[in-house]
């Protein structure tokens, strides 16, 4: 088994926490760990190689990551979505090759109920499936797309929703869709010719070290929207493995401990006047709350965040301004 | 007229803006000036001289101020509280001398009025009163002390009320206390040698450049207490000259531009999402509120504070922890 490590995403919605030079899956926020390096772990058990694909931007955090364990490494000069990753990692590999595939900024917090999803899957996949892994949904989630199943088999997929019908997929049994798939390499290769015959051609014109032009060249689409909505060959194994995309401050809280109310590792103690129920990420600054309640304050170097706990996907209309507006504070 | 500015006060409530090195007073908020620079210019009109009394710490930040105008100071080693600071100023003066006193760490808004409660004042105090400001309640304060008068007459001093309390001397007509004082210097010493002889020798013995044993050997009192609160010969001038003595982040809010919704005259803008009626003091570091209301928020470069709107007394009570916990953090 292969784990191929998708690492394109950049995790805004942890802004001030995440920039552009150091996304999500890298910051050290997990006793010490990142949540790429907490990928890499939970793997190992169960794969024999690592392939990961990432952006130009992200190469040095990558291999600084890895130091000398042993992987393979694709760097996109340019990100195309995830048909294209891992369509190209792909080719570079033996058609019979089973492939793991998870994003590097995912977090799973029951191991052994995670193995026995893999366990599962890897049946599926070395029968010729393409299997997803669905998540039992924990709350209506307007944030992740849903699988629509019956037992092992798929019915439909949905985009994400609105609230309304995220607590009707919920009430229905559909499954949070993870990102994770399991598959084996020329089972992928073979849909997605089939099915988005462009997309496959563009990245086999590329090859195994694609140049700027020829990733440009790549349409850029969903692994999901190119192949797994389409084929009639898809399995989903049901899983409760403890699983967060981390992709926002509430989630965050949920899962960073909070020694003396202060959730970066070495930032100091606050101090709390008649506050309950904040969460604070402070590397530095001594942080002091009076009167306040269900606040996540966040503050670094050279920005602080207050935001109102519920509201943290709201993050990403903060940085749309400040893209604009201060662009260096994205970095 | 002499104007006795004193300068002892530490605005611990204005933490982590105010420190011990740079207590309220000496904070260039107000358009660049402080509130000490704007104490020396709005009596500069009514006072010929001005005669300082500061504690050590405070020295360097006064000759920074002060520049090439002339006044003359006097240096506590250790704090005694008014009634010491005042005589041992009027100690030095010509008995005759007519004194302004002003505390260095209040707003005056409306100069028109003060000129003329200046002047009223000034009549009273040339014909022998001590004379005391009586300010028009704004609202039912519980920080500051009260007068009840009948016109120029003094009734009672009361101290600082509860709520109820305050509620009742508003309605009663009651007027805050100021801090503020005129009198002639004589007149100031002779009441003070009356009703507290023991205060009045001690200063005496003290001189006009005392020691640190020859002040800690004076009692600490206020010259309310030690003189206005006893003797018959107290005239209250009532007036509403736009007063506040800052003496909390609300009473700050109130009176500071708030331009591009950050009031420190060189912090960058905060980005406000759904965040209304906030109030944003940040030195250097950007900002972002997301969906929250009625907060204070103060950034400094080792310090954040975040207190609602209202609470702004109980920064005392998370200063008095700090003192203790990181007393680094109060210089």
């Amino acid at each position: 088994v292969t784990n191929l490590i998708l690492c394109g995403g950049s995790g805004t919605r942890l802004w001030p926490l995440s920039r552009d030079r150091r996304p999500k899956q890298f910051l050290p926020l997990f006793e010490g760990k990142t949540l790429f390096e907490k990928t890499v772990l939970r793997n190992r058990s169960v794969a024999d190689r690592v392939f990961i694909v990432a952006g130009a931007a992200q190469e040095s955090l990558v291999r600084d990551s890895m130091a000398d364990s042993p992987y393979e490494l694709l760097i996109e000069p340019v990100g195309r979505n995830t048909a294209p990753a891992i369509a190209l990692a792909c080719l570079r590999l033996e058609p019979d090759e089973l492939v793991l595939v998870t994003p590097s900024d995912h977090l799973v917090s029951k191991a052994g109920e995670y193995l026995r999803a893999v366990g599962r899957a890897r049946e599926l996949a070395a029968a010729g499936a393409l299997v997803t892994f669905g998540i039992q949904p924990q709350y209506p989630e307007t944030g992740y797309g849903y699988i629509e199943h019956n037992d092992e088999s798929v019915v439909s997929f949905h985009e994400k929703p609105d609230e309304a019908k995220a607590r009707e997929y919920c009430a229905a049994g559909h499954l949070w869709n993870s990102g994770m798939f399991l598959f084996k390499a020329g089972t992928l290769l073979d849909e997605l010719e089939r099915w988005s015959p462009e997309v496959m051609a563009a990245c086999r014109a590329a090859g195994g070290r694609p140049t700027k032009a020829a990733m440009e060249a790549i349409p850029s689409i969903s692994v999901d929207y190119a192949v797994f909505e389409k084929s009639g060959n898809v399995k989903v194994v049901t899983c409760d493995p403890g699983w967060s995309d981390v992709g926002s401050f509430d989630a965050l809280s949920e899962y960073l401990p909070n020694r003396g109310g202060n959730a970066s590792p070495e930032g100091p103690d606050p101090v709390f006047v008649n506050s309950e129920n904040n969460f604070v990420i402070s590397e530095r600054r001594k942080v002091v709350l009076i009167d306040v309640e269900d606040l996540i304050v966040v503050d670094t170097a050279d920005a602080l965040l207050v935001v109102k706990k519920g509201s943290g996907q709201k993050v990403k209309a903060a940085t749309d301004i400040l893209r604009a507006t201060d662009p260096g504070l994205m970095n």
